[in-house]
């Protein structure tokens, strides 16, 4: 068995356990912690580029909703939370990194009675943001339809970010396997969900179509920037329930995410699709860079 | 926040951490681990008792099971598995314990990619086991069904025993906060499938019936133990597609689970039983404490 080292592969990385910031190596959480146990936690993934932390607000906002939707307390104040991510930050002494912010049900007598949960384990990864490889984003990646169903909301929302992820783990399982970058769900109905770590939009007559909510999936916040963009330019654009073959008929098909960012889709199936003439794409990529660009100003965030 | 010392709540507890023995206070694992950030794990709970393990080989098997149905690798063999948990045991010496399992897709990059997976961690917690209360076997328990429904088996299949477990932390929750001891779930189908962390069966016109294993649940070692000794006893039992209305119309409830073994039902939402007029229950009880007192003398378990 291969042994990782994790300071040499996570070199410059720093990870901040409860207030105590340390070496990957040394980063370790009590075997009895929920999150470890059970899966019994919460968990957000930003980014920071040239020392300001992109949408923090957004990311807290949804940790909120997502320990209210599993009924997750939360001992540690949203203001210390963005003090640990903020010291963790500075401390890396990194320009552009990736953020990882987990929140657990704590730790204590193993019973699965979450109301005995009487402390929080806070965990923060900070390690620096490589640029992810530039033939995603000029050649695109493919994804297919895989057979795991996306976990339907009334067994565990998907809209709570959660450690419960064996789900999605699944799906790109299957979709490497068949030799594709990354999975596509459904939900139990056959409607189209998201990916297993983002969301997916499709372009159909120079409108901007993506999965509604009620289809059961995570409110990525890419997405709802985005909306807010095509609301704000004017642009067509439909939150709807969509079907597998709405994929095989797209103009365009692009995926979103907070650190991918928007990538375009080569291939769902064995539909191809040339991401050259993806102009709306385009088009609303850099609308969303300029959004990007303009917040990196705000000084609430910078370190 | 109130900060748990484990040495204290888990006194004369010890856990093995890839083979390290060490205290509860002491026993961490990464942040990085698989199981502590996807809940990408699998596990097993048994006992021992009179310094002997109870079905050691039937939870390994499911253990193997479990990590099959998830394309877990393992890289602990069966053997060393084994010598892990005997020698935790033995060093733990402790007649009576609770004995768990973890075993994690390991650590290594933060990817969702499970084919990246070069390790795993193996982590084993023995303490002693104490008896459970006595009225919940002279009195009975109450169990209420929740509107949280059971992972669908083309999601997370719940016959693999793994650390994905928030869908029934929000059904224990559910039924707790109702006032119930614990919850039965039933699938997207409405069928019964089991509690939260048992099986469950009902007796009508003296014949045992548990819900068949295609309405998605876990087979439980003591419901299969059980399921064998029907058969040879040649008591009718029956695996079926079970509602709620059939627990209702029941004439005894009671669940099973590894370390619990056999309790009554007192109650199942606003339905109440009198378990002390639970004959086949308690015949079946008697044969099933027979098997577990013939275990006992079995060598290759013993420590």
């Amino acid at each position: 068995m291969q042994r990782t080292d994790l300071n040499s592969l996570f070199d410059k990385a720093i990870v901040n356990v409860n207030g105590n910031l340390t070496t990957p190596q040394n980063a370790q959480i009590s075997v009895f912690d929920r999150g470890f146990l059970y899966g019994d936690s919460i968990y957000e993934v930003t980014f920071s580029d040239s020392r300001s932390v992109v949408f923090l607000e957004e990311h807290l906002d949804r940790l909120e909703n997502s320990a209210a939707l599993i009924g997750l307390p939360l001992f540690y104040s949203r203001a210390e939370i963005k003090t640990e991510i903020l010291k963790t930050l500075k401390q890396s002494n990194l320009d552009r990194t990736y953020i990882r912010i987990i929140v657990t049900r704590g730790d204590g007598n193993i019973t699965l009675d979450p109301l005995e949960c009487k402390n929080n384990n806070l965990v923060i990864i900070v390690r620096p943001l490589e640029p992810y490889p530039q033939n995603w984003y000029q050649e695109g990646v493919s994804l297919c339809f895989v057979s795991i169903i996306r976990n339907d909301r009334k067994s565990v929302d998907p809209n709570a970010k959660s450690g419960n992820y064996l789900n999605n783990v699944l799906a790109i399982k299957e979709a490497k396997e068949r030799g594709y970058f990354d999975a596509l769900m459904i939900n139990k109905d056959g409607l189209v969900t998201e990916g297993t770590t983002f969301n997916i939009w499709i372009v159909k007559n120079n409108t901007f179509i993506t999965p509604h909510l009620n289809s059961g999936l995570l409110k990525g916040i890419t997405r709802t920037k985005l909306l807010e963009i095509c609301r704000e330019k004017n642009l067509k654009f439909e939150e709807s329930e969509l079907t597998p073959s709405d994929f095989l008929d797209a103009d365009e098909v692009f995926l979103t995410s907070s650190t991918k960012g928007m990538v375009p889709v080569n291939k769902v199936d064995s539909k191809e699709f040339d991401v050259n003439s993806f102009k709306n794409f385009q088009m609303l990529k850099g609308l969303y860079q300029e959004l990007i660009d303009s917040i990196k100003s705000n000084e609430d965030y910078r370190y």
